[in-house]
């Protein structure tokens, strides 16, 4: 088999078989094929398409391209969410411990932000002690003990997506759904999970713009994971303003120990209400989701949901007394109010600005080598649907930088206000299972 | 600027500026651009295209990316010709010294064969003593004081399309017409002659399978040679048999001498003299083409096209005598005549198969490593429209290897031949001009 060959068929748009899948995912992990020639594959395909059986086998092969973490020594369905990234997305800080509380089993592996949106894995290290770096028997134990382990992905799972990702984001080929769907899904397959739910979400903070994009984008995960027999099911949710109110990392975990207590932004509750009913019923825990939302909501009110957290963060070496007293959280030098400069309804708020400006006050990295201000972000004080008037603070700026005038203007010009009441977007559009 | 950028414009079909098309040029020949991204570059193009201005930008910032020719100091109009391969196309050993005897000044670069295709070099150099490295003061010289000289690529020329190629052949990115316009292209410009006549071939021995492709890549060379301000045209000619009788390095010598002594294939000759009269007018040497012919046939009728061959002949330092007398060429093991294995007439000579056997006799190169047999090849006794009877010669096999068997059979079956009678081809289908 020769990979000019391979290349020659995708780009005259025929099907490739498995076995030249394999070919070129083998290849391409230890070296035999060269950059050149899979940059050249990820641009043929960005304009043929790879259909659902190539798709799938792509994504199998990637998989299996280094370690497949084995969670069958935890007893219990083992539930995975994931989300393809947005602005105040604190959603895996909230739905872990919350599922978890309920008895489904959490052995989740985060990532790092980068660019405007946020990464779970920083939000978490913003706790004074905090650990992400565990081996996966302690992994496994924690998850076995107590239920529930948030960590970065430990060995070497899927190699071939790390190098093909690198490669992808250095030759204008990112944008391609089935390349999305089989990165996104080798690595959610290769962390071991019984039940994937996937949160596909659209808007000016999204990677995808559109509703249509996402759709497609999630029906091609749910696909992947059908074809290859994992339970797998995917929301389209909205993020065309940011979530819940905080951006920025202990900002973050600070709205989402509320939301845990039951203090949390509507949005923000209702968000993790629904996904979690979905991971219930994936894991069998339940008759049906109204039946697992009100289960949820019992344990937010009982506190346990906020218990489990607690129990994760413990476990993991973080300060607990941080979580009970928000004061704790390392300081800023600088909390700059946002004042409206006229009066009406909020109609927009780019949530890639806000995500920006976020970034730019420190809270995220421009490149991987960037740090973290963990203290830097942005509190909202209006979002979509409020009214307004002139000079009330549309959002509050927390910042170390002393140039922070400009991210002030960007975060205003941020607000779309208008005269006429605004119609807020629905926060859940769609289920694909 | 950055090469993501310029990929992501070209992936989404905007239009490059010069600037980005000579950013990517400049950085891919110094090395700046590495080779994932120029891979993803040709296949983006490959998909979107390049309109005329981006092509003639591409073809003039290649041209410059290395030495480029100055012929300056020959007095006269230098005349180039290019042909983009065929089978038995020993055109260039018949033109040069026949429009060189009219009085144009022919200063050619020539290349070797690959796969299926002979190369001008590897022709002459069957000639004993024949060199084809001159320095390029030598080369000026002496087609200064004799008219012609034929040599392989002195200097550093090209260097972007070298290594473009190169990438191109190994990532399924040849075919594309603006990549291939412009490859060519640049090497015709760089060498420096004043005219540039293109000899576009298809059919089943060319590049080109139809005659639109023909006509398309025709087309898009003629605009980037009158886009850089050179006379520039081409003719689309036929490649669905062999050009002539010979196919092979010797045998085509052997060919063309007869030509130049008003003894060769028809073909052959009406071709040499429908292209020589074309070149003539863009020398500026005739009043009009019909003017052109006449004085062509009278240059061979005379012997002075001949006498011009042996002048070049014996100035690179080739065997003259061996011209003269076919018999001093070298000698072959075997040589085996290929039977009709049913009367009628020859409808078609698969000019693809033909090549690829002469190839494999030893006439070629499979890879650019190979060592080629100056004495191998194939003589054609029957061509296109010609009766056949059973069990007489269609061809005769010249070759030093011992397992010919599967190649006399393979050449036999590129013959097709039915009962009715055959119509021919034309053998030149337009000029664009």
């Amino acid at each position: 088999m020769r990979m000019t060959d391979i290349l020659e068929k995708k780009k005259k748009g025929d099907v490739l078989s498995r076995d030249e899948i394999a070919f070129f995912v083998e290849g391409y992990t230890k070296g035999t094929i060269p950059d050149y020639q899979a940059s050249a594959f990820t641009m043929a395909v960005l304009f043929q398409g790879l259909n659902k059986e190539e798709t799938a086998a792509l994504t199998d092969c990637m998989m299996h391209s280094g370690e497949v973490i084995d969670l069958s020594a935890i007893e219990g369905v083992k539930v995975d969410k994931h989300s393809t990234g947005g602005v105040g997305d604190k959603t895996s800080l909230v739905l872990g411990p919350l599922v978890a509380s309920c008895g489904a089993k959490v052995a989740k592996m985060s990532g790092r932000g980068l660019g405007h949106t946020g990464g779970t894995l920083d939000k978490l290290e913003s706790i004074r002690g905090m650990s992400v770096s565990l081996s996966k028997e302690a992994f496994r134990e924690q998850v076995r003990q107590i239920g529930i382990s948030i960590i970065g992905q430990t060995g070497d799972l899927v190699p071939a997506d790390k190098k093909l990702y690198a490669l992808r984001d250095v030759t204008a080929t990112v944008d391609s759904i089935p390349l999305i769907a089989s990165s996104i899904m080798s690595k959610k397959l290769a962390s071991g999970s019984d039940t994937i739910l996937l949160d596909v979400k659209f808007g000016s903070g999204a990677f995808m713009k559109t509703l249509e994009d996402a759709k497609t984008l999630a029906r091609a995960m749910v696909e992947i994971g059908r074809s290859l027999g994992r339970d797998t099911r995917a929301v389209i949710t909205d993020m065309d303003q940011p979530l819940g109110y905080a951006v920025g990392n202990s900002l973050e975990v600070m709205e989402a120990v509320n939301t845990l207590r039951g203090k949390g932004p509507k949005d923000l509750e209702e968000l993790c209400v629904s996904l979690g009913a979905i991971m219930l019923d994936q894991a069998g825990i339940v008759k049906d989701t109204e039946t697992a939302k009100s289960l949820l909501r019992q344990k937010i009110a009982s506190g346990e949901a906020y218990a489990k957290l607690k129990e994760m963060v413990r476990a993991q070496g973080g300060d607990v007394s941080q979580l009970d007293d928000p004061s704790r959280f390392c300081d800023v030098a600088a909390s700059v109010t946002v004042y409206a400069d006229r009066e009406g309804y909020v109609h927009a708020i780019e949530a890639l600005t806000v995500g920006e400006v976020a970034m730019h006050l420190g809270a995220g990295r421009a490149t991987k080598e960037d740090t973290i201000d963990m203290a830097a972000g942005i509190v909202l004080r209006k979002k979509i649907g409020d009214y307004v008037k002139c000079k009330e603070p549309l959002a509050v700026i927390y910042t170390n930088k002393e140039a922070y005038q400009p991210m002030a203007e960007a975060l205003s010009g941020a607000f779309v206000i208008l005269p006429e009441q605004a119609k807020e977007n629905p926060l859940i559009y769609t289920v694909i299972a």
